[in-house]
């Protein structure tokens, strides 16, 4: 049952009656996204549903059943009684739904370093489906949840985007890469003079349209209005490292034409 | 089959390999998620596929199956080889997908203002599932489609949120309005001075998280950072009028607390 595409299918849930009723806008499956695709994963869907456990074990037992290399959420892992996205997870995948040692090791030492105690919402955020392996929060407080079933690697996060970055940058990707196809990843970085940091994102976002694999950010180094400096940097990803860096050398070529339709100074 | 949770279910679609590849943030979604809570109507969920009819086909047919009251696409109507919204629609609902007349009409209307001739690209944005009505485009090329099966009504329109929020506004709300729940609208406005939006915007999202059927906008009369001046727009919706407007009162008293935090001189 469900659908397939490929070796690599990716699913990104979010989990929050915020996103579903549009009180956030989800950048979260924005970001997954693209650091996905640049992996080399194919995102097949990206779901919002809010935090009703009914919608939530439809739609991931839809994801489930169509047996992808990799799930994600984002979302309802927090202490509140309406953060229930690692209970229903448990009961999705058919296993009990318990305190897991190490992640109630990690929620302690959190409260411990604040001189709080552990009350029951907070050790709920140690409780996971049997078996998962709980990863560390550097930034909040809830642990986030990894599980592999049927050579699906299921990981459930926080849905504050500090928190959700924080954690699939240092623990995620590693293991997707170990996982994942085949990538290079190809970078460069230049200057740029004159050009407010504003005004240089209507050209990156132009750049970025244009290509699947390739990931442009600015970096200001010097003021935004009085005297706009910043560094660009340039990410391609390719399973062929020759197409790889004649992609990078071709979107470096056209954002510098771009940024100097603004008047860029480019060194 | 499906998922049904009550009497104004509606799902929300995107359309489009840049969105599930993160290359635009989704924010027809959190668009199309507020205005329909403020309608009245229960957004079950929010889905963002790629350009790929079998991933179209398969969770258009999940929505249609539960039969909701209302589903909405953005995305895949344009005149290239891979809009292919309209085509899946037709195959999906298991109707022939044909040339509509009046959307024939609308669509060379629009070229012959700019002395352009119908091209098979073009002429392809006028093929609806048959019996389906078109939606005017006031703002692009393409029209929406609409489309009433068994009491789920499909709207499909186009990506640009441009396009798609005045389609949306002028066409398809005062519809919803007609079949959804009674709903109380309430309104105020007032002026804040001595705050930049960019500050104000904080204070807003902050009370904006607090409440389910609020929206807030503020409007920039002034200058941003010179002169900062705003006219600052509260709506609610509620099924009773009496606590519609006790609701409205203690967000617009939050709001302006909130923004006297800042410096805010309001009037």
């Amino acid at each position: 049952m469900g659908i397939r595409k490929g070796k690599y299918d990716a699913w990104i849930f979010a989990i929050g009656n915020e996103v579903v009723q549009g009180r956030v806008v989800n950048t979260n499956a924005a970001y997954l996204g693209r650091k996905l695709t640049m992996l080399g994963y194919d995102v097949v869907s990206v779901i919002s549903v809010p935090d009703d456990p009914e919608l939530m074990s439809y739609f991931l037992k839809l994801a489930i059943e169509s047996k992808p290399a990799f799930i994600i959420t984002t979302g309802g892992l927090g202490p509140t009684y309406d953060d229930r996205t690692s209970e229903v997870l448990a009961s999705v995948l058919g296993v009990k739904w318990v305190i897991n040692e190490e992640a109630l090791r990690m929620v302690k030492e959190k409260y411990a370093e604040g001189g709080m105690e552990l009350t029951p919402g907070r050790v709920k955020m140690a409780k996971m489906p049997e078996g998962a392996k709980p990863i560390p929060n550097p930034v909040g407080t809830a642990p986030g949840i990894m599980y592999e079933v049927d050579g699906t690697l299921i990981v459930a996060l926080p849905g504050v985007p500090k928190e959700m970055v924080e954690m699939f940058e240092k623990y995620v990707e590693p293991e997707l890469r170990r996982r994942g196809p085949r990538r290079y990843l190809l970078e460069a970085s230049f200057t740029v003079k004159g050009v407010p940091e504003s005004s240089a994102a209507v050209a990156i976002s132009k750049v970025m349209k244009r290509y699947v694999n390739i990931y442009i950010k600015s970096h200001p180094k010097g003021h935004e209005v009085k005297a706009p400096l910043l560094e660009m940097y340039v990410m391609v990803s390719s399973d062929d490292e020759v197409k790889g860096k004649e992609l990078l050398n071709k979107v470096v070529k056209e954002l510098k034409e771009e940024l100097m339709k603004l008047g860029a100074q480019i060194s």
